[in-house]
């Protein structure tokens, strides 16, 4: 049943607690409120994120809980107030929203709203209270999204429009994937033409990524992971190499440096364990090399500060650094 | 006795074994050999790697040891083939010369010389020997340089000839103190104007950041210390207000995010301590700020990759990165 301005009963994976799996329920989801938009959702992909966060990594994280946060929908009705949106048209929920107003905002640098701060406002929207509720119980929202159910209610200034040509079961992956991956290149490494990347992790944002690294004219994209089976995409994506760790006997940062007269310019992770990351901040150059760490990781990054000190860069960003210049 | 060609003795301060306190000995310093100059040491600071390296912190320092990184002299002598020095030239040793020949040197990205690379070249020269023996015995070089002794022996590409009119007993820290701390403002950070910088330290490489911090136009230089004896003198070279931990009961980093609305954009950290460390990358914005570590740390530094992803950078360079562009 779809209607504007009354409580929609649809299908939701509900989580209940922490490493339960995925409950198939019938929820209820309120109307919007001001400045909120209600969406049916058409498509969604699955993130790491999702994972660690059933697994109860995060504290944020509150449950009952309806995750998932890289989808695409069609909004089905708006809250007073919602000007530049409205029924019909094709959108992508945002992780990271952009209220246009605040510091960070107006700050080219930054692209996380403090309006709706990731870490404040995870589980419940602005007026402290959730859209969801599920056999009486009040369900919380994640990531400003919650993609996995039919219909879900976000921000409106949590809401991408995009064109109503668009293909919807890819296009969903411009929410998280894509643009985390690519952005992390483009915006956060500042690839250059003719540069020497290395990519952890050939998964979503690996791909990503490496579609970035060839966007941007690096000369060698060298992806590693220890499953074999994903280097052919990875090579069809822009790879001009693909390294598994398992095949050698030594530290496979060492064989990178080794491959590439010292390191390279650009280290990307996208596994989100310390591990892989201590491994492309040693596979980067001793003395000019970045790494970007990409995966989301609830584990320790312990190093020696000296592998800084001759020169690398280490650095992060969300979502791709989207929205900032 | 003075004499070019002929083995000089001289007074030095010898290091013996880990933690030994100096010793101050006769020396025989060898003749310069090709492409090496011969230097009457006349002035030298003392840092704090220095006593790091007394106390056996870092692998690579080799006893016994003539430690002494920063300082001014003037050649005595140099050997077969020194093209652009010649004796009487006022010069200052360099810890990270430049051969303008490795791909290091070539790049503008990197002022690490692998002719003569810091960690391969720890202790002796090019040739594998070293040019101080005392007691019959061979005593280790330092950082390419050793300057706690009245005649030290450098390679050609390692000492900067500076102005005949220079103070030598204060231009001596530009050989690690002043340039360290000023070019990870200038070259590192590349603070911009009008912005806010915390200096977590401040020694010798605090207050250089601070006269950075002042030149590169920052709207506010926070010191950060728990002798509050610095703070005087700190503000006097450019700070605009100082903070010693031990007045509050709650982290600094929180009473900088507090005072700053929302973090600094540049931190700094000139300790040397893993906490330090922490605090800095905990002060600059959650969305933005840059931390730049100068300190050298026997540490190890562990953080929550989180701190991050949120946006934030980490980098640090070697000797404020001169040399590169």
């Amino acid at each position: 049943m779809e209607s504007a301005g009354q409580v929609i009963k649809c299908k939701a994976a509900v989580t209940w607690g922490k490493n339960a799996p995925f409950s198939i329920e019938e929820i209820e989801v309120a109307p919007p409120k001001a400045h909120e938009v209600r969406i049916k959702m058409i498509a969604t992909g699955i993130c790491r994120s999702d994972h660690h966060s059933i697994e109860g990594k995060f504290s944020s994280v509150k449950f009952p809980v309806i995750v998932g946060h890289e989808g695409v929908g069609i909004v089905e009705s708006i809250g007073e107030g919602v000007k530049d949106i409205k029924p019909g048209d094709k959108v992508i929920p945002l992780v990271t929203p952009q209220c246009g107003q605040c510091q960070c905002c107006k700050d080219p640098r930054a692209n996380r709203c403090l309006t709706i701060k990731l870490e404040r406002q995870y589980g419940l929207m602005a007026d402290g209270t959730s859209r969801f509720t599920c056999r009486g119980k009040q369900i919380y929202h994640f990531l400003n999204t919650s993609t996995f159910t039919e219909y879900t209610v976000v921000e409106e200034i949590a809401v991408a429009k995009i064109d109503d040509t668009a293909t919807m079961d890819s296009v969903c992956l411009i929410g998280c994937a894509f643009s985390t991956g690519y952005g992390s290149v483009i915006n956060t490494a500042k690839v250059h033409p003719g540069s020497t990347c290395v990519i952890f992790g050939l998964g979503g944002i690996g791909l990503a990524v490496i579609m970035g690294c060839k966007i941007a004219g690096a000369g060698r994209i060298i992806g590693v992971d220890v499953n074999p089976d994903k280097f052919d995409k990875a090579k069809e994506l822009g790879a001009t190499e693909c390294i598994n760790p398992k095949d050698y006997d030594k530290p496979v940062a060492q064989v990178i440096v080794e491959q590439t007269g010292g390191g390279v310019d650009y280290a990307f992770e996208c596994v989100g364990h310390a591990e892989t990351m201590l491994a492309a901040l040693h596979s980067s150059h001793f003395a000019y090399g970045t790494t970007v760490i990409i995966g989301v990781s609830a584990s320790t990054l312990s190093c020696d500060p000296m592998i800084l000190l001759s020169g690398r860069t280490l650095k992060s960003s969300m979502l791709g650094a989207f929205g900032q210049s």
